[in-house]
C-alpha cells in the first residue's frame, strides 16, 4: 500500500500536464464537406443567415383562416368558410385569406397573406368544393409555426467547439452551409520500445512477442478523434530510442510511448523524455491500477506520454489520460458525464486505499438485473480484456467492493 | 389519447419486422487489414494458433530460480544464490537453472529452463558479481505468466459476430492476423419526398426548405455501421416516388424514405412501399413521440422504413429503428445495454398515457448533482435537438414525469 501513498492521482495529474499546456498547443483549421463532418469539432461560430423556418408553415393538414371568424365554433353550430383554393407544396401562394374565407393547406405548407390560424381537417367538413364548415375555434397563431419560430436571423446557433452531431449536419445544411470549417485532429505519434517485441506480421523468435500495443492505441486514437502515426517498433536502447522519440516530437502533436516492460526500460523512456525539453517529466507515476507506471511530460510545448509495456495497463492508462488531452486540443468545449451501464458486483472485490482501481467486468443479464462479473484473469493479458465489456471504478477510498454493490460500469465501446 | 391506443408498441414494431426478415437478410463477407477493422463485425471464428504467452514470462524484475532453495528465506536468514549470468530479452535462453542458482531477469522475460518461481528484486540483495541473497520465500511458479496462461493453443478466442474494439485489433495482432473477415456495411438507400424540399446548396424559393433529413440520416447511419447512399430527393408524387423506391429497393439492403409531411404524401409512401411486394407493409404508426407516424415494411425480403418527414422525428425514430436493424444485418451477437447517464428531471413533464415519449433535454450541473433541462421546442424544429444532449424515456405507463424526478438520459454521441 505505501508505494501508492507517494503517487498523484489520476485526475491531479491530469490537471498539472492540462496546466501546463500552452493555449498554443490547439489543432489548426480546414474546411471539409459538412456531408463528412460528422464526429469532428466546429472551429467557427456560425449564425443564421435567415430564420428558420424561413416563412410561417401549417403543422397539419387544414385550413388556413381568420382566426376570429372561427370563435364560437361548434359541430352543431358551425362557422361556414368560403374555399378560395389550395396552397401547393414548395410554391409561393398567391392567395390571400380576407375574412370569411379558407384556403387548404397542407402540413409544412406555406401560410398564405391574411390568414393567422389554422383549422385542422378532423375539425372540419367540406360542403362542396366551394365552402367548409369548421366545427371548432382557433386561436390567433394555432398550428402555425411562426417565421424564426427555431432561429431568428442573426442568431448564433454553433459555438466553435461544438461537437457535430447528426443533427448539427442538419442545422448547417438547413442554411446551405455544404462546407465547414472543423479542428485538424492531432497528430499522435505511438512508439513501442521493447527488444523482445516484433511486429505483427514476423513469426516471432522463441523469446520474443508481438507488437500489440501499437494497434489498439491506434484504435483508441482515432476513436477519440485523433489521427494515429504508428512510428514502429524501437530497442530499448539509450540512442535509439533518443532518436526516435525525438522526431515524434518534432512532427507530431502529442506522442506517446509504451515502455519496454523493465525497470531499467521505462527508467531509460523517463530519462529520454526528460532530455527532450523542457519543462520535461510532470508526473511519473500515477495511482492507477493497471497503469500505475505511467509518465505525463511536456516538452517545449509539446505533451509526451510515456504508457506502461503490457496492453491492458497501456490502454486502460491510455484512454484515461489520452481523451482529455485530445479533447482539449481539438478545443470540444462541452463535455459530458460519461454515460455507464448500472449493474450489480457479482463478488467481493478487493482493492487498496490510495489507489483508483479499474477493474474490467463482463455483463451478465439475470433476474435481478444486470450482473458485473470481474473478469478474472492477471493484468498484462490481452485477452483479459477482450472478454470484458467495461470497467468499474473503484475509488481510492475504497478498499474493496462487497458482492452485491450497485456499480456503474463504463463499457469499452459504446458506439453499438 | 385514443389515437395512440390502436397502434403499435415501438418493441412489439421492431419484434415484427426482425421476425419477418429472412436468415438471408444478412452481411456479406469482406477481408480487410485488422488496422483498419476497429469498430467492425467480425465474420469468421478466431482460434489461437499459438499459446499466449508463447512462452513462461516472468511478471517482475528479479531473478530466476527454484522455488525450494527460498524456503525459510528471511532478511536474518538469506537464501544464497549464485548468479550464473542475465535472461536477456528477445533472446532465447542458453541458461539453465539448477539448485542454489540463480539468473536475472527483467519483466516479460523468457523463464529459463530449470528455474520455477520469480523473486523480486527488491527481495534480494546483490552480495557481488557472481552471488545474491534471498530475503523471501517464494512459492512456485511466482511472478510466473505460464505458456498459454492467457489463451491455449486451439481455444476459440473470438466467435463471429464479436465487435472489434481495440482489445480485439490487439488480440488478433497478438497472433499476427494482420487481415480479418469482417461484415460488409449494409447499404441504406435513403429519399427525401417532399415537393417543397431543395438540396442543400441550391438557394430555396419563397415556400421551399433544404434538404434536412438526407443528411442527419446519413450521419446517423454512418455511426450505427452502415453505409448511407443519398438516392435524393423525390417530388410527391406517385410514379416519380415509386420509380425511386424501386431503384433503391433493387440495389440497397435497406431502404429509408423520409415521407413528405403532409396526410396525402404519407399515404402515398406506404401505397408505394405495398405495392412492391411481399409481405408489404407491416406497421403503419408506432405508438411514440416524436416519431407517430413511421412505417415498418419488407418487399421481396429487403426492409422499407418510411420516416416522419419533420427531421426531429426522422431522426428519433430513425435512431430507435435502424440500430436494431443494422446490427442484425451485421450479425452483431452480444447486445449490451444503452448507457445512460442520471440526472434529475428540473421541472414537471406531462405525457400522453399509451404512449412512449422521447424528450429532448439538456445537462446541467449544479449542486445537487446533474439536472437534466427539457429543451423546449416544437418537435420539427432542428435547432431543438442542437440545444439537446440527449433524451429521457417516457414510458407509455406514465402520464408525466414531476420535477425532481430521478430520470436516465441517453446521450445522442457518446462518442467524445
Amino acid at each position: 500500500m505505501p508505494e501508492f501513498l507517494h503517487l498523484i492521482s489520476p485526475s491531479a495529474a491530469l490537471e498539472k500536464i492540462l496546466a501546463a499546456l500552452p493555449q498554443s498547443w490547439a489543432a489548426g483549421i480546414e474546411v471539409i464537406p459538412t456531408r463528412e463532418a460528422h464526429g469532428r469539432i466546429l472551429a467557427e461560430q456560425v449564425s443564421a443567415p435567415h430564420p428558420l423556418p424561413p416563412f410561417p408553415r401549417s403543422t397539419v393538414d387544414g385550413y388556413a383562416v381568420q382566426a376570429k371568424d372561427t370563435f364560437g365554433a361548434s359541430g352543431a353550430l358551425p362557422a361556414y368558410h368560403r374555399l378560395i383554393g389550395e396552397i401547393l407544396m414548395g410554391k409561393a401562394p398567391s392567395l390571400k385569406v380576407q375574412s370569411g374565407e379558407a384556403a387548404q393547406v397542407h402540413t409544412g405548407g406555406t401560410i398564405p397573406d391574411g390568414a393567422d390560424a389554422v383549422v385542422m381537417l378532423e375539425d372540419t367538413q367540406l360542403i362542396d368544393g366551394s365552402e367548409i364548415e369548421v366545427h371548432r375555434p382557433a386561436g390567433v397563431g394555432q398550428n402555425i409555426l411562426m417565421e424564426g419560430e427555431d432561429v431568428q436571423q442573426g442568431d448564433v446557433v454553433l459555438e466553435p467547439g461544438t461537437l457535430l452531431r447528426p443533427q448539427e449536419i442538419g442545422g448547417l445544411m438547413a442554411f446551405g452551409m455544404t462546407t465547414v470549417s472543423v479542428a485538424v485532429p492531432p497528430r499522435v505519434g505511438v512508439l513501442s520500445s521493447g527488444d523482445e517485441v516484433v511486429p505483427p506480421e514476423m513469426e516471432p523468435g522463441p523469446a520474443q512477442v508481438r507488437d500489440i500495443n501499437s494497434y489498439t492505441l491506434s484504435a483508441l486514437i482515432e476513436r477519440l478523434g485523433g489521427n494515429p502515426v504508428l512510428r514502429g517498433i524501437v530497442p530499448d536502447q539509450h540512442d535509439a530510442l533518443f532518436e526516435a522519440v525525438k522526431q515524434a516530437h518534432q512532427e507530431d502533436d502529442l506522442v506517446i510511448i509504451t515502455a519496454g516492460s523493465s525497470v531499467s526500460a521505462r527508467d531509460i523512456t523517463g530519462e529520454i523524455i526528460q532530455a527532450l525539453g523542457e519543462p520535461g517529466v510532470l508526473v511519473h507515476g500515477i495511482a492507477i491500477k493497471p497503469g500505475k507506471p505511467t509518465i505525463l511530460a511536456i516538452a517545449d510545448d509539446i505533451p509526451l506520454i510515456g504508457l506502461p509495456g503490457n496492453p491492458v495497463s497501456a490502454l486502460v492508462a491510455g484512454a484515461l489520460i489520452l481523451a482529455p488531452l485530445i479533447r482539449r486540443f481539438l478545443g470540444l468545449q462541452r463535455v459530458l458525464p460519461i454515460p455507464q451501464v448500472p449493474a450489480r458486483l457479482s463478488v467481493n472485490v478487493v482493492s487498496q486505499a490510495g489507489r483508483e482501481d479499474f477493474l474490467p467486468v463482463r455483463l451478465q443479464k439475470s433476474e435481478e438485473g444486470i450482473v458485473a462479473e470481474p473478469v478474472f484473469g492477471r493484468s498484462n493479458l490481452i485477452f483479459t480484456l477482450v472478454r470484458a465489456d467495461g470497467l468499474v471504478h473503484i475509488p481510492s477510498s475504497a478498499t474493496g467492493l462487497s458482492a452485491g454493490t450497485d456499480v456503474m460500469v463504463t463499457l469499452f465501446s459504446p458506439e453499438l
